[in-house]
């Protein structure tokens, strides 16, 4: 693929409409859903043809394929920087949910689309995005069962735990209002001192960690396509 | 309105018609979502022609606004049961937890649509179903006002903890399988043991509502329409 023709110029070429057309399909998929979106409007919020579409990104399900499998080598590409660099269940848990809940306030668009039109894809498709969902939710259950095994979280039913974890920070994406009375850091650290009572951990020392994670979000999210 | 024909015959009249359209708008947008239907296949899903469904419901976004408005009557319906039978915040929380949980699992397509497509009304529309929603949401917050003032509850953002353990509970309709490994029994009273955590009372003691909550909500959201 080639790549853009430089700073402050549009892009032109393969990338260029790439990027155009998955900006695109975020926009319209995250205000109407996958099925509310057809091919000819896409194509136009992306200033191509339907043809030039197809050709780049092949069906409308190819493209939600790419959209979030994308979205999601980028969530475990967060998460794995996470477990590099914090060691210990409780300290990696902290940082895993205010990650989680940062992630999914600030890139509200992309994330919709990730956790909401699983049901959209189907055969091969759907399995290669529910393998990467699992890869992403491994480093929860990882970091869940190294704090139950050194007795750092005591909690008897791990996977449910880890569903409802995930509900609850995936939720913030559904209320939180940028212009409204709570701000940002206390909603990630809010939800980090409400998942370590969840975990049984209340003895938890709490680390803020949201510059950090702010930091890794726009590091990860903001370059082109994410692998 | 004119009631059904009898018992075992096949409804008609507006009632009938009527029932058939929300039937079929709850099955279609929760596969589908509200804006990947359209007015006619809504129509024909019911086996009405569309100025028939357009005589009795109106527009598409006035029909959302009967189902959704329905849906939220329900619940709140069923909250108020469980303020007027159990008293104390504790064992009202546990029970209003076990009955969003069992609410979700069960009625999966009505409440997709209920907690999806606030997104898609607008004006009055969108004002008076979130003023249901509010209500709804009222029981959590008077149960977990009255637990902090008593000091059953621990809990220092006592409005996010509530959206929290909305999101957390709400989550269930989006994981739970009833072929999967999980009894439903098991994730309602783990979901309010989850949820004492949350709220800093864990001493307090699980009663299982989940019969007596699975009866309220075969007895409320079985009947016809609902207000």
């Amino acid at each position: 693929m080639r790549t853009g023709t430089g700073a402050g110029m549009p892009q032109r070429g393969a990338v260029g409409a790439e990027e155009r057309i998955r900006a695109a399909a975020v926009r319209l998929w995250s205000e109407r859903g996958f099925h509310g979106v057809g091919i000819r409007e896409l194509a136009e919020e992306a200033g191509l043809s339907s043809a030039t579409l197809y050709h780049y990104m092949g069906t409308k399900e190819d493209l939600l394929a790419d959209v979030m499998s994308r979205g999601l080598r980028r969530l475990v590409l967060a998460a794995e920087r996470v477990t590099q660099q914090r060691a210990g269940a409780g300290p990696r848990m902290n940082a895993l949910v205010q990650l989680h809940v940062l992630t999914h306030a600030l890139r509200p668009r992309e994330t919709r689309v990730v956790d909401g039109e699983l049901r959209a894809l189907s055969g091969d498709r759907r399995g290669g995005v529910m393998s990467l969902r699992d890869e992403y939710e491994r480093y929860w259950r990882a970091t869940i069962d190294e704090g139950r095994a050194s007795g750092a979280f005591r909690v008897e039913a791990p996977g449910m735990a880890r569903l409802a974890l995930l509900e609850m920070c995936t939720g913030v994406a559904r209320w939180y209002d940028p212009g409204g009375p709570m701000a940002l850091s206390e909603v990630a650290l809010g939800h980090a001192q409400l998942a370590s009572r969840v975990l049984g951990a209340e003895e938890l020392e709490l680390v803020d960690e949201v510059d950090w994670c702010r930091g890794l979000v726009g590091e990860i999210w903001s370059g082109p396509g994410g692998g």
